[in-house]
This record gives structure tokens, sequence and C-alpha cells, in this order.
């Protein structure tokens, strides 16, 4: 057998050869600063940065970061709404190869402690709205916390850590900055819940990212010009959709991105007054609210080429009204998660009107396959778990053998969904097999919502499922089985809930019932209730 | 510092580990294969090989080839025409690990002989057709080859070396092949021309090919949808053009690709009349023939999206025409080498009739900056040496320290040319910087063919340069001072090139000068020759 084939580097340094070689996000901002220059890259209400300053602020934050004493490896947590500085953060751990930890704001306090200490987080950037949250977070439990940075105003302390303000770290040398990372580091970590009540880090490398901002942008026609097109960034910047799906793509590909606080179907029509807005990604309800908008008749909608919907079916009625008020658009789903970053399914725009109903085929780089019970591969239209193999997997859960475990169990990854592939390669979700629901865009685990109602006194028995909705895709629902003699209040149990549970967790309704159905072994057969 | 955020996989074995997460352009086809179908991938003549028979062909034959013992790291020599045996051969090598050696057909045996020997190529696959070719190469030089496939009919041996058919290869097990493949595996090792006269192996990474492709369908607007449109390849399959940025994205996005043996322009004129024609790239002066073709105008020419022009810049009248005849496609330049797997530069649809001269701006995960000759970068405007950053790189040249060293001097690879990067970050090409030849396509080292014509007892001095030429980009050209008493005959020295060199190599033109522009330190002043 011949010798390996690698090149002799022996007269090249090993800086040169990573920064010359290296998958590394860090790098996309650099790029797209030489190819976009001064057009604008991010808009954040009165605020402006250019691709060029987008650079220069990463740059500076990295400098500012690694002179704290954070370096490759090193967790840093992200509680920011969607502001330019959360991009600017987010980008500068990239360069310099600090894993960045994007904290869910919806979550409770005791959430938000858990993933600091799980994660062995070194540091936090926060905003002084969220002060009290962030506080409350770094009292509640064991962390490695040592440093805050706040935009806007800092206090001396936040939970008993030092606290300083973060435009200082954005003030520094903007210059080009040099640091080590490689292709299979750690990017990010997105903690997301699974079928038991504590989430699970996953961990997602730089070529995971770098293949998912290319195939993404392939999968929804982003193509670099001269006129730059717009997209409204809406979802939360702490999900990996929003990061990886269209703020990374769009910055890649030239957009603008317009980054939104929270969901304001009048602002997002007003984006259509004043930008060619080319792309935008939202989901199901908040697309009905926008088209409810008046203002939108008064914008450019012709310029639309995609506008996406995430994770939950359309209505049909809504996705027609869609197509007539965004002509020249393709109205299609993409679906994924977390642990796919994200996208494993793209609707293609011949789909409209034909296959609305389906998850569409997988997109470019992205293996998907239906598995039988003993981890074989069924034949085309036979039902069975969804599975993937991709370079945009997550590495895998930290530290949780037994999640991997199972996870890739029979040389595949389980997405925790039941369909089938029909004879054009188009994925048809028909079940979940994962004990999950998924609302709003969020994860949440059935058997962490049940424990919290079945601490209630009133309740016997309870089974929580996610029951269609056109609001949510899934609207968590509980159903309850009285204890002897007692009976129960839906709003005593939604109170018990809110003191326990992060708001999105909380059951939309309690529904009481004499019994739940079992198998004959005893089991909840929540396809039923569902 | 906190351990390192890695996840505990010890529960999964190592295969799963490597087929879930890798990036490997063996699973490009079974990706393909699941999305497209039936589609057909290939036409070539009468052949048209579906995207199902694609995979299963390529797994029967990687099966093949590693019965017959080729393993990982492995170099198999592919010496074959645009053929869907060629495609087959090359998916199977990335199946397997096994690494792509594409020979160009239009090099004399001794260069093949070299190239053989030089990578310790195990294995060689060839066609009936080109058995001579094989037989002079393999008894040229020293090598490791001990086995032959030959597409068509086989002899028992050639050149000494055990020969059999190439088609049981093709005819076995075309279920799914498994086999470890990791990201910076390398997948082909192309020889290209230097400023010396030994051709150098340019070592390409799975991971570099992989993102050339996706770079590529961003950058060309292929995006996958319900009518697969069709692209005809005409640049041959052995350069990494027609291979990474025309195959490779054109399956990724479920394109039908048309294979032509050679540049006939009928032929593809006659595919519009036949396909919708999305995407082609041509050389200029293919695009000129092209143009002429009467049968063209019958053809459905509204399809294109895209029509690419390599390496060369194109006459001004010639493009107008060709943007009337094809009146929704971006007729724009795409510029690149072997070593960034290849396209650096794509213009964008709205450079055109604006920038048309220029290289347009770095494809979405390109750096490229200016270089001056203390290896700073140089601001926008001014002129210096073309140098990039991404992870399309080779990973380096096949054992040749040197030319490594040479080629990453200062953090950056050198690409060989002047130019400057305009306020748009656009790129225009001024000079080389490297004493090559870009014709028609194939880099021609100057020294090489310099020693050639030295050789002859008529010539005192020489100096190969490249004219602008409108059919080959750049036409070597010979600057020959005559020895004393001598007289240049063109015609001799034609012959006598012909005799020791490729085709593609031969002088088009000798000028006979009195002098050669040097120097005060006497180097030949090429710029004032070219």
């Amino acid at each position: 057998m011949p010798e390996a084939m690698r090149p002799d580097l022996s007269g090249v340094d090993p800086l040169t050869v990573n920064l010359t070689h290296r998958v590394c996000i860090g790098d996309l901002p650099t790029r797209a600063s030489i190819t976009y220059g001064e057009r604008p890259a991010l808009i954040d209400d009165d605020t402006t940065v250019s691709y060029v300053e987008l650079e220069r602020l990463a740059n500076s934050v990295a400098r500012g970061l690694q002179e704290a004493g954070l370096t490759r490896g090193d967790r840093l947590a992200i509680q920011l709404q969607n502001r330019w500085q959360n991009v600017v953060t987010f980008l500068a751990c990239t360069k310099l190869g600090v894993i960045a930890l994007p904290l869910n704001l919806a979550l409770a306090p005791t959430d938000i402690a858990y993933q600091l200490s799980d994660s062995g987080s070194v540091a936090l950037v926060t905003e002084d709205a969220l002060l009290p949250a962030a506080e409350a977070a770094l009292r509640g439990a064991d962390h490695e916390v040592r440093q805050v940075w706040v935009v806007g105003t800092a206090p001396e302390a936040v939970g008993g850590v030092p606290a300083t303000g973060w435009a200082p770290l954005a003030a520094g040398d903007g210059s080009r900055f040099e640091s080590i990372v490689e292709d299979r580091d750690i990017v990010h970590c997105l903690y997301t819940s699974g079928t038991t009540s504590l989430p699970k880090g996953v961990l997602t490398s730089h070529v995971a990212v770098q293949l998912s901002a290319l195939s993404a942008a392939v999968a929804l026609g982003l193509r670099p010009d001269v006129d730059p097109g717009a997209t409204p960034l809406v979802l939360p910047l702490f999900h990996v959709t929003a990061l990886d799906a269209l703020l990374l793509p769009a910055l890649l590909a030239g957009s603008t991105v317009i980054l939104h606080r929270g969901f304001d179907p009048a602002a997002v029509a007003a984006d259509f007054g004043r930008h060619a807005i080319t792309h935008l990604t939202m989901l199901p309800a908040m697309w009905a609210a926008l088209l409810a908008q008046p203002a939108l008749a008064e914008g450019d909608t012709d310029s639309l080429v995609t506008g996406l919907y995430a994770m939950a079916p359309m209505p049909a009625p809504l996705l027609a009204a869609l197509r007539e008020r965004f002509p020249n658009a393709a109205i299609i789903l993409g679906s994924g998660q977390t642990e796919t970053t994200p996208a494993s399914q793209v609707q293609w725009s011949g789909h409209q009107g034909v296959k609305d109903d389906s998850w569409g085929p997988a997109v470019a780089a992205t293996e998907v396959q239906i598995m039988g019970p003993h981890g074989d591969l069924l034949p085309r239209g036979e039902e069975g778990e969804i599975v993937y193999r991709t370079p945009q997997l997550m590495e895998g859960y930290w530290h949780n053998a037994d999640a991997n475990t199972e996870a890739f169990a029979h040389g595949w990854f389980h997405g925790g969904d039941i369909g089938y592939l029909d004879e054009d390669g188009v994925v048809w979700f028909t079940d979940r097999a994962k004990d999950i629901v998924k609302t709003g865009g969020e994860n949440v685990s059935s058997v962490e919502v049940e424990r919290v109602v079945l601490g209630h006194e009133s309740v016997a028995e309870c089974a929580v499922v996610g029951r269609p909705d056109e609001r949510w895709g899934e609207a968590v629902t509980a159903y309850v089985v009285p204890a002897d003699g007692a009976t129960i209040d839906p709003d005593a149990l939604r109170e018990h809930c809110k003191e326990r549970l992060a708001g999105f967790k909380v059951p939309k309704a309690f529904e009481q019932v004499e019994a739940l159905p079992k198998t004959a072994t005893g089991k909840i057969r929540k396809v039923e209730l569902r």
C-alpha cells in the first residue's frame, strides 16, 4: 500500500496552514466585508451597521474578550434581544474560537442557571433590560461565570459577579484578528428540550454551520448581486433557525438584515415599504398577522423571492392568500431542528399547491431515510422513524453519553419524528416519536410539564401532548384525571404551572378526562390524545 | 480554563460517527439519488443514467475497486473522455476514499508516465480508443501500476500491466457502500504546470470540493426544483472546472448533465433544441462558435440562467451578441485555478456592461486580498499580488515542500497573478506574476517550452509568453534570437517542438527578434513582450 498522500507543509508555519485552509465562521464577516464593503449589513432601529463596520466591531470585541482572558473552547453566554450587539458578540466568539451559548430569553431563571452551570460558561453578555433575569439566574446555582458585560448601563455587579459595560469591548482595535480555530471546533452550544426534563446542550461545529449557511442560500435562492435585497429577522437569535439559516446565509450573500426585537406585524409590514424585501422566514401565525396589516398593500410585495414558514403546517386558505399577495415568491415550508443546524428539508417552488402538506425533500448535503423498528432502512412509502446523515449534524450532546448513544443508534441520527418518503423523495411527517411538543418554535418536554402538573393536589394522572394549532403549530395541552374527590380548576392549575415553568411551557388548555387511553401494558397512547 | 467541550460519543461506534458527520463527496450521489430518483443525471449520446442508477453504478465500482485491493489513500489514474463511465469511476473513488488522478488527455506519454510515477498510482482506468497513449505511458517510466481497467474491449495487458474490462466493475452489487472517509482526506490529485518544467500534483480535500460545489451553486444560481434544467458539459472532466464547478454542483442541484466528448458547436446548439438548458460554461472561443450555429436560433435560448465563460476575457461585441441571444441569462466571467477548487471569483449579474473586463468579486467562502512585495496587504486600488484564503484551497502540493513554502508565503496562498481590488470589492487582473501561459484552459510552463526551443541549433535566446488571443485567451508565443549566422525557420521550430511537447504547449507563433528586452540585471522583461 502506498504511503498516505499528504502535502509536505514543513516550511509553512502552523498559523498560516490554519488561516489559509480552515472552515471558521469568524472568516465569514471578514470575507463579506471585502466583497460587500459599505453596504448595510444590519439595520437595528436607527442604527445601521455596514459590512465593513460589522467586521471591525467583531474584531474589536474578539480582542476585548481575549484580553479579558477568554480563550478557544471557553463558553460565553449571550442573553440579548435581536440587536446588533448580539450579532457582533456572536461573530467575535467565532473569531476567537470561543463557544457561544445564546440563551433563550423566555426561560425561567432556574433554567438559565442550569445552562450556565451545565455548560461551564465563564462569562455572560446581557443588556440592562434583562438584568433582573440575569441577576436571578446568576444567583441561582453553581456556575463558573466570572465576568458580566452589559449592553446599556451596567451596575457594579450582577448576581454577585463583577459587571462592566459592553460598549468598550466594541470600541477597541478593529483591525484583522487572527487566532487558530479548526473545522470541527464547536461554534455554539444551544440547549434543547428532549424527552426528559433536563435540556441537552447541542454542540455544533464550524463545518456544520458553514455548510448550513451555504445550503440554506441554495435552498432559499440567495445569490449575491449588485442590488442587495433585505430580509427582516423576526425569529429570536437564540434559535438555530435565526442564527444559522437566516442571519448567516443573508450575510454570506450580501443581504441587509433588519433586526426585530420581537414580532410586531406592523413593523414587518413597514419594512416592505422601505426596502426591497427578498427573503422572510416566520412562523405560520406570524404570516397570518402580517397579511392582515393594511400597510402591507402599500409596500413592495413583488420583490419577495422566498417566504419560508417554519416547522408547522400552514392552513390552505392562508397559503393561497399569501401566494396572491407575494406573486413572485415561493411560499414554502422548511423543517429541521437544532441538532441538524437546522434545515433538513425545504420544499421546492414546484411543490406549491401540490405537496403543501409535506416537509419537502432533503436539502443539498443532507440524506434523509426512514428506519424500521430493528434499524433497517424502509422502502419508499413505508412509515417509520425519520433519520439523517449530514455534515450539518451536531457533533453530539454535551456530556450526555446516553443521549448520544440513543440519538445515533443503528448508524443514523434519529430526529424524533415518524414519517415516510414518497416516490419523489419528499418527506411526509405523520407523528412524533419523541415525547416533546413543538410550539411556537420551541421544544417542550412533555415529561417536564407532566411532572409539574402532577405536583398539584387535585391531579391523579396527567398526559401532556401537542394539539395541532394554527397559531402555535402545536399547543401544549394537558389531559388530566382528577384525584379522588377532587375537581379540576384550570385557572388554579395554570397558576401552579406559571410559578414553576417558563411561559411557553405552560399548557394552553387543561382537559379533564375520566381516564387516559392506555396500551395493554399500561403505557399512555399519546397518539390518540393528539 | 474549562475542559474542551467535546461530546462523549463512547457509546457510538466509530463507523457511525464517521458516516453521520463527515464531509465525503461519495455521499453526494447517495443523497442526490434519494432526492432526484429516476431523473436523468447524465446523458451520454444514447445512454441516459438516472440519479438512482448513477448511485448504484458508483457503489458497484467502489466494491469492485475494493475487491481488487484498492484502499483509502491509494491513487487511481483515470484516462477517459467525458463519458458516463468517467463520472462513475470518479464517484466510486470518492466513496472508497481512493484518490482520483484524472489524466489530461492532451498530454504526451512521457508526461503521463511522470504523473503515474510521481503520484504512485496503483491502477489505471482507460478506454480502448486511448490504448496507444496508455501503452506508451505505462512503458515510459517507473510506476506502481498493477492493474488496468479498459472501458470497451480490453487486451490482456497494457504496457506490460495486466488488463481487464471495466464493465464487470459496474455490474456488481450496487447497494449502499459504506467506508470510512474523513473531511480532509484527499479526493483528487490534479497535476498543474508551474513555473518550472515539472508539473505539480495538487491535493484537494473532500471539504474543499464540497464547499466548491455549494458555493458554485450559489454563484451560478442553481436551485433544486421540480423541473430539472440541463447543462451541457463540454470542458474535459480532467479539468477541475468541469469536475468541481460544473459536474458536482449540477448533480447536487438535480440538473441533467449532457456529456460532450469534445467541443462540437453543432452538438451544443442541438442541446438547446432538445432540453431546457439552464447553465453552460465554456471558453470564449467556444461561445463564439456556438453563437455562429444556425441551429441555435431554433432552440430554446430563453431558459439559460447563467452562461459562464472561463478564465479569459471575452471581446465586447461577442458579449453583446450573446446577451441578445440569451435574454434571460447572466453572461459572466468566472476565474480561478486548480489550487482553489477552482472558482475564486465569479462576476455578478449586475456587473454586466459595467465591469465586464474585471474578474468579479470573490465567491462566498473565499477571501481575496492584494499583497505588496514585503507581504503586507495593500489598500483598495493598489496593485500587487492577488492572494487567497479559503477552505476551497488545496491541502498543498504533493511531496514538494519548496513549492508549498513558496505558495503559502506571508500567511496567504499566492495565485500567481497581479491585480487590484476596486472600491466595490471587485478583482481586476493586470499581469501574471508566475511565468506561465494560460491557453485554452491549460497552464503551460514558459520555462519548459523555452528549454525545448533553446534545444534547437538555430536559437541563441528565447522567451515564451502568452499573447492575448480571442480564441485561446492567451496564445503561447516564442520570441527567439537567432544563433550567430543562423536564420529562424518557424516551421522547423514548430516541428522540433511537436516532437517534444504536448500539442497545447507548442507555440502558436515564433517571432524573430534581434534582442530580448532586459532589466539592468539581465532579467528578461516579459511584461513588455506580452
